[in-house]
């Protein structure tokens, strides 16, 4: 149905207690890009909620298909919700949850991202339930006029030294051959794991924790995400990251990740 | 208008960003209790966020008292929402709140609480945000089922020793004569401003930090909210409160609460 008709009740407790789960997904020629590990996801994120998803995988893809093939954006950005719903208590869920998904035109980001890198600028946080993805972005969206003023793509989330993940992407540092990146307390993002094993190809990957002082003296940084890809970090804070320009490996993430896609 | 009628966008970010504050109140002799106060705070959670309240005290005194008049209920809640609207990039909001009040029957909690006591139990958890009302509820939600089976009122938040609030209200601790409630990383309840100016007349009050072993020593404990009033709490966990009945001071400190009330 169009925007317009779509309506959410202002009892629903996915606004009223913030109770929800999302996913997001794109459109890859046409086709919608690794569905089924963000469908997994999303079942995961429904599950830590207690919170029950009300389509099978199969039926999820034969609706998200029809919703691409009845738009006629060439790429699409593809966003699943589910919320607890209307509770007569205005707290509990009742089980009759909220689910809809809305399919977008995709805004790709600036060439120049890609072709110069971006920066990040820290802050102390770390997301509530990290391994899933809920809707609590507070953190992330207060901080976005921050992020205009001082010229960052996004926020990068420091815990107790430790680097953790950015807004709405995974991080990756280089050490040489050797691509780190965080292994606890951040989400597990598709594309990480898509970059995880198509690095292997050509680098040595290490998935641990990642201390702060270990990114500012990384040689290279790069952070993934749905709607990014492999993006070139080559600032944090008031510290270029090596030499700040976008680096040979992260250059080498970048064509494996499009040679992908192409094949995809 | 009545609620079947009103409706949000399923792309505000009340929803797909948990970017949302409220405020909650309720009357008191057909008349809305401290609105001022909950006014007050209420600018405070927007500020914080960096929405703009869509209307002046006045005029949401006004509106409140027609919503009331409007309603034939004995006791009301009314429920205040401000999100940051619609966002044109589903992430920062473009200066176009959602507002909106919602007024419903008050429910009033068995008076075997107030008579016998309730039960609260632990959770290491801190409120983000905690000075303002955020609607970020996820982790007192999702522990409901578990305060229904261990016949727990609600969780108590604990963090790194100290107690902080439970998950809608604050909480006291007495010892001897001595009132004791946390002071910082907690809401500035308004009942429990209201509490700590009428206790006074008969207690020494103290707001400072609390080890969770103080209030596992106490003599009496008990919890304060707009829905709840002074309500006693005669067990933590699995250890009963002093004698695990509502002991003397919890007792005068209903009675002044009540007073107050029916002064109102």
């Amino acid at each position: 149905m169009p925007e317009a008709r779509a309506a959410i009740s202002p009892r629903d407790i996915g606004v009223l207690r913030g109770y929800a789960v999302f996913d997001f997904l794109v459109t890859q020629n046409g086709k919608p890009f690794l569905l089924d590990d963000h469908f997994a996801r999303l079942r995961r994120s429904a599950k830590e909620l207690r919170l029950a998803l009300p389509l099978s995988k199969a039926a999820y893809a034969t609706v998200v298909k029809k919703l691409i093939a009845r738009h006629p954006f060439r790429d699409a950005v593809i966003r699943t919700v589910l919320t607890g719903g209307v509770s007569s208590n205005g707290f509990v869920p009742d089980g009759i949850p909220t689910f809809y998904i809305l399919i977008e035109w995709r805004k790709k980001l600036p060439l120049a991202y890609y072709r110069d890198g971006a920066k990040l600028i820290t802050a102390d946080y770390q997301r509530f339930l990290p391994h899933i993805k809920t809707t609590h972005y507070i953190e992330a969206v207060r901080n976005s006029a921050l992020c205009r003023r001082k010229k960052a793509i996004e926020i990068l989330y420091v815990k107790e030294g430790y680097v953790l993940e950015s807004a709405s992407a995974n991080i990756f540092l280089v050490k040489g051959k050797r691509i780190i990146t965080p292994r606890d307390r951040v989400l597990g993002g598709i594309t990480k794991k898509l970059v995880l094993k198509i690095a292997h190809k050509k680098f040595v990957v290490e998935e641990r924790p990642v201390r702060i002082s270990e990114l500012r003296d990384a040689d290279e940084a790069f952070i993934t995400a749905s709607n990014k890809g492999v993006l070139p970090i080559v600032q944090i804070d008031d510290r270029v990251v090596g030499d700040g320009r976008v680096g040979e490996v992260t250059n080498g993430m970048m064509h494996l990740f499009a040679d992908f896609v192409k094949r995809y």
